[in-house]
């Protein structure tokens, strides 16, 4: 097991990464309150992994099922858990564990941010996607009709626990898109880790623990350093949105669900490595190697068949727009991003039609 | 005019109070950023000083109106902004502006602090309940039916502009249940002040402007400092619950809305200075001047007539309440208050009793 830290001052926690580590109680207890813990999870995870993360953390712990995917992601869900909470008399000093991927983590992680104006949590993330990205960092959020994530709130964890035995149970569908946030971390930050996952892509795939516990450290590792530098997004932050300006418009063009993050995502990334090569700035060859790593990948290169005019209408609403202006994580190099919001709406239409037709392909989709 | 200061670090903010100071444009200029503004006011308040407020802040700027009373403090309205915002491409540089009242600020500061994780917002309050309290120290929340403000957030304002003459349009059964709060901080923390009020408490209900500059003044003074040396309340911030135990439950039991909170504080005064007596701590002469107080301002002495075992039910969900044990705001003197959850059953059964039965007087419950 490796332990990661990310630095927030008195907000500051540990990252945990290592294979059957999910029910070491040692590495709960120190974020424990007083008052109890609730656990929120899903009827895919829970027959996997809620009776020993239950063992570990409190037998009496309470157990909280949301719907499976990405649809719990809404208002009736953060409901459903503070009536939990409340029926079984859970206070402040209670301790919410998010066990599952990504939307358990940001549902749950935004229950805790509001549920008596915030209680602890710690995460526990079961897929490649959470480990990499999404449980790291404090972003906690819900999705509005309008925009993925519109509703939400930044509030750190006590307390990262990712545990690579997890992903031997996870859909090879879901084991790809969460390689997109894999590659996104490589492409905007670390162009040696990149190299790393052209040579080693097939072992992530093959689930490899040696290959996936090396992928998850270092993206936990690179996402820590920008979280540190840049808690809440008002600078250097927005790089680890690369794709992402495309991927929340297509999720929410497609209704959230039909495509996953991590597709959209990769869909997302190949556009703005388009827009990156013509603004200028990306070499023609590097947008090739971020292209063909993603099809390695078995993931989209193409966003689905829908019209611009509502991509780019979406895209003006993300939270990332300034004065109703998307804002575009751009390519320089591999390893190399920055933010732009000047750019001419002939080149995003471009690159939207460089990217703009076909579907996910068959083997995404399994 | 004066101005006090929230003293937190970055997130320290001013308090503005004077007559006629709403539309002074220069209080707003340095807290809008460039994102334009929204203002969020409910259909009592807007006739009177939308259009005013409007002018000062931008001519464009948003309006949003959620309903008046307190059941807006719910899901449904945060939505509804939500909604608005999206509507008019609010980005994360919109400031939300919230006019009015207890209700309109706890709502329109928890929007602005989860819309899309949290935009700045500036609290313009036109009750005396709000300018005394509910508009500074950052506290947002809308309510569950098991509990009033279960669901919320800290969320500092940018700026309070508290102008005493919109106090003049304020319905007198409004006014006294913001005598209620003022009444609160003096109990609680300052005897000098509670003596002013057994001094000046008519001139107040007449809405004498020195008399009322100065109480919102020192309310705020006050509330500045306790916040000030602790923000989130882990320690002595809770002595700013005062009454609220009881209080809470009460309206809860009732409804929200059927007992106006400041009432409900009232009368939660009234029993926790009686078990504060009952536990040794305070001077049965020091009670009878909380009673009294509460009483010349016209509020309600005694609780409405719900049953004992209901009120002490909602007392344990309360958010002060530590492993389901209902957690009180005890009087050790006038001025002086401290926090105590190892009180006896029977204690708080007696206080109860002692104020268990009739309802707001026939002149609170114009």
């Amino acid at each position: 097991m490796e332990t990661l830290r990310v630095a927030l001052g008195s907000r500051s926690y540990p990252i945990h990464v290592g294979a059957d580590i999910i029910d070491n109680a040692a590495l709960y207890r120190p974020h424990l309150g007083a008052g109890g813990v609730a656990i929120v999870t899903n009827p895919v995870v829970a027959p996997l992994y809620l009776a020993r993360l239950k063992r570990a953390l409190a037998p009496d712990a309470v157990e909280i099922l949301i719907e499976d995917g990405e649809n719990a992601k809404r208002w009736e869900s953060v409901d459903l858990v503070c009536e939990a909470l409340l029926a079984a008399r859970c206070g402040r000093d209670a301790t919410i564990v998010a066990l599952g991927g990504g939307v358990v983590g940001d549902l749950a992680g935004f229950a805790a941010a509001v549920y008596q104006r915030g209680v602890p949590f710690i995460q526990v993330p079961t897929t490649l996607l959470a480990q990499v990205d999404s449980s790291v960092g404090g972003k906690t959020a819900i999705n509005h009709p309008c925009g993925k994530n519109m509703i939400g709130a930044f509030h750190q964890p006590r307390a990262v626990v990712a545990d690579i035995a997890t992903l031997d149970t996870l859909p090879v569908r879901e084991l790809r898109a969460g390689l997109a946030e894999v590659i996104k971390h490589a492409a905007a930050l670390d162009a040696g880790f990149f190299e790393w996952l052209e040579a080693n892509v097939e072992r992530l795939l093959a689930r490899d623990r040696l290959a996936l516990t090396h992928a998850v450290r270092r993206c936990c590792e690179l996402k820590a350093g920008v979280v540190g530098a840049d808690e809440r997004e008002s600078g250097v932050r927005a790089i680890l949105n690369f794709g992402h300006t495309f991927g929340h418009a297509i999720e929410a063009a497609m209704g959230y669900g039909e495509w996953l993050h991590g597709e959209a995502v990769a869909a997302g990334m190949v556009m703005a490595s388009e827009l990156s090569a013509r603004a200028g700035l990306l070499a023609a060859s590097d947008c090739a190697r971020v292209r063909s790593l993603i099809a390695r990948a078995g993931l989209p290169v193409a966003g689905p068949a829908v019209a611009a005019e509502r991509i780019i209408e979406l895209m003006q609403v993300d939270k990332k727009a300034a004065r109703g202006r998307a804002r575009f994580v751009l390519l320089e190099a591999i390893g190399s991003a920055r933010v732009r919001a000047d750019l001419p709406e002939s080149d995003v239409r471009a690159a939207l039609d460089a990217g703009g037709v076909g579907r996910p392909s068959a083997a995404a989709a399994q």
